[in-house]
């Protein structure tokens, strides 16, 4: 067997913790929020996705200049939208720890996802 | 004209509340959740829609016995499935109220929406 | 009894188109698009929305344009967004038909969705 | 610097396919289908998740049995579940190629996602 295709702890960590963005990101885009209710759908993202294997912690910060820019004058309200999320997670997987981000890129104009570290 | 095509606040306050109930269905089931996190999902479910144009009041109980039914026995954790969720909510449009509501239906094994009173 | 509290068939028809379109809203949109894929998503909305309880006809819309503006530069493709969908639904329940939508509207900008006619 | 640290291209490309599935995963489950419909949903999935980052292949099956017994016995449509889902996507990050897939695991009753070669 070529050594190349052994899966190792920090593979199958690095692949959870890709699971768990990009599940957070489409199951909870699209929410409507306002900022009276932004901390419960921050509070509610984080727990939600907890909960998932692997997850040893997690952090969502939704930007709330973003919501006050988005939101619509005659409803008063917006959607989540990705870019509005700052959340990092930490997975561990056996003997290894990895940590991911979603972080707003504002030069590639894109929600991105990316490690942060692998320990 | 004929009268059939006047549309009317009542029409536009049923029109409303079934966008709230099919929106609200298809934003948060499959969201992860345990007997920890389910108060803090029916929270900002409610929290959620509330913001959105014409709605008055919203309540969001989700079915703990359901929840542990459901848990995987190896992570400890499910998805929110409509089955689950008992809403209740309110809609005013103009000189109308109405109330709706989503519970699951045993007989028919569904989980169903449907209006329970015009004022 | 109170005659207002009498649900018809034009409630109910109005009631259900309403969860129509919410729920082909927080279905569908944040779903990866670009101008090759755009087709088989309106197919596939029409078509999933068109199995739900009541509805007699669907057509799905996804706006071009708006979707050439939206992609993202490096990656070259963007998220369905509610403004981009022109989305029309017949709804029968019983003696009655409705027609709804849902179209971007500019001046509020908003992806509004309303009644269209009653029959 | 501490070589753990390095982010290799074969991290990366597993980091991006767990993306993948979870965003497949939380964006399609929930969407309403039958036997007539699922074929284009199969193809919407493909097509829209094939148009995300360092994606080269992607294939995605219905389980038309588990559609069967799903199926509301009065509504003739059930919902997308996870365990419905046979996906496997083939991830390209730098020098890296990996495939990754989602079965449902029969033992563990639950929707699995796992890596399956690293080239």
């Amino acid at each position: 067997m070529n050594d190349v295709s052994v899966i190792t702890d920090r593979d199958n960590a690095l692949f959870e913790a890709g699971i768990k963005l990009g599940a957070l990101y489409h199951q909870f885009t699209g929410s409507p929020v306002n900022l009276k209710t932004v901390k419960s759908l921050e509070h509610a993202i984080e727990q939600s996705i907890s909960v998932q294997p692997f997850v040893e912690d997690i952090t969502v910060s939704i930007n709330r200049d973003m919501i006050r820019l988005s939101l619509n004058n005659k409803f008063g309200y917006c959607e989540l939208g990705g870019r509005m999320l700052d959340v990092r997670i930490t997975v561990r997987y056996g003997s290894k720890s990895v940590q991911v981000a979603l972080v707003f890129n504002e030069e590639a104009e894109y929600p991105l996802m990316r490690i942060i570290t692998v320990e």
